[in-house]
């Protein structure tokens, strides 16, 4: 039977880009077949995995220039139920699309707050007087060009290819190393891995952040990344987001998270896997 | 003379607002004359203060329920010649409005997206089906209802007036604690304060960060705040925005800041100053 993954849509997202090829590798490597489900917003995709209505989400959660991905963290504090299963980190290519004939008469660009702050430089070199227009994604950017054949949409080419719009420029972003980090997450936690991911909470904010972070200094484990939120209690009350380079069947890191259960408020778990090699992103080829 | 603040336009922003209050203050303490001045983006605003077209610059920093503004952060790790001056808390409290007479006609509704999120709840209680289009500031949102006059929008009662948009419901935020920090900055240095902000990035990220926290938890300097932001040169290298409740002139505070500054790649000091008191900010009854 097929793996449905939902996904943020429509067609043609970054997001769609990622289910692809966890699909085609789940393809590949297991002859197991998969259904795409987008969704019309992160909250969504995950949400869908809670019900049950899908099998697994693939959702962004970090980008290499904007940071995080706010809705994902928040809404994952929330769901406590989903696992991460794997991870894998896409190369982001931005490219300049319309109807238009030159970039010279294009007046309005409509994308993704995130894809225009992406491309701020080039924007200001070649359109400084553009109206950016922001849209809920870069797919629906382009789908604004429907109704208005002189704007320009900032989005990925094979979405330009999928929507039938010229590409006019390619790549456009300001920074070339741009990839975004996604999360592949089920209801079933993956076996272990070489990545473990933690969110919890302190009783008080100052100075609490240090005893978590020497627990795992004094084992020797890498801590790859920190991320703050809002409780949304109050300003200056918040949740903590780690990312060890751990594997949580090992006896050490038992201990180190045992040891952090009594120096947290609430501490969740929220999966140990393994990051998808780039070979098999490369190999998707989209 | 009076001084020239900068801030996000256009006029009815939280931002503009959040300048009147420090204007008000300023004419109150010290018979100071202030001259708002709007800038279309939060970078333009920085900037403004940077190449010396105005004297200050009200930024928002971190919203209770959103987070940081991460526009911010990152123009101020780029433009280190500003200093804060001081903190200010202003309560953010949103309405709906419309030339609509029910709430139950409108089919679509315009805002700033971190407004639609604040009100996600309330528009899946009361609007499921409607239309969400983000725009630029929650006073361009209001801006849309000239050409739209079905349509709502979601900004302050403040904006409401300034625009003469009836309001049909008030207050529409899920959280009632709703507030948001703003940061007044200029190019010369406060002489000290309750509060002192720091930037800095670190030379290779695991266990790095626990040496930098080590020395404020020994110094016995309450950190208020961590956020961390990518470097966007790689993804998983990272910069570090740290609040600590600390004052400057202090000699155990300048010890562990000079010692903090051997075991960090780049240290920026971005000010020392104290946080506007609740009642000024409640007197300007905006």
């Amino acid at each position: 039977m097929a793996v449905s993954i939902a996904h943020l849509g429509p067609s043609g997202t970054y997001a769609e880009a990622a289910a692809l090829v966890y699909s085609n590798w789940l393809a590949q490597s297991f002859q197991q077949e998969a259904l795409l489900c987008p969704y019309p917003s992160i909250a969504q995709t995950l949400n869908a995995v809670a019900l049950q209505q899908a099998d697994l989400a693939v959702v962004p959660i970090e980008n290499s220039i904007e940071g995080s991905v706010t809705m994902t963290l928040d809404t994952l504090w929330i769901l406590d139920k989903l696992q991460i299963q794997r991870a894998l980190i896409l190369p982001i290519s931005h490219a300049l699309m319309s109807h238009a004939t030159r970039i010279e008469s294009i007046q309005t660009i409509y994308s993704h707050p995130q894809a225009l702050a992406q491309c701020q430089a080039w924007l200001e070199r070649h359109r400084p007087n553009a109206q950016l227009i922001p849209t809920n994604s870069t797919t629906e950017a382009l789908q604004q060009l429907e109704h208005d054949r002189q704007a320009g949409a900032i989005s990925s080419q094979r979405a330009a290819l999928l929507y039938k719009v010229p590409i006019l420029a390619h790549p456009i972003n300001d920074h070339p190393d741009n990839c975004t980090r996604f999360w592949v997450l089920g209801l079933q936690s993956s076996p272990g891995g070489t990545h473990a991911s933690l969110a919890f909470s302190v009783h008080d904010m100052p100075g609490a952040l240090v005893k978590p972070l020497d627990i795992f200094a004094q084992q020797g484990i890498n801590l790859s990344r920190i991320e703050s939120r809002p409780t949304k209690r109050s300003l200056g009350d918040y949740l903590f987001f780690i990312d060890l380079e751990a594997d949580t069947r090992q006896s050490f890191v038992q201990s180190a998270l045992e040891e952090l259960r009594h120096h947290t408020d609430t501490l969740k778990v929220l999966g140990c896997y393994d990051i998808l090699p780039k070979r098999i992103v490369d190999l998707a080829n989209l």
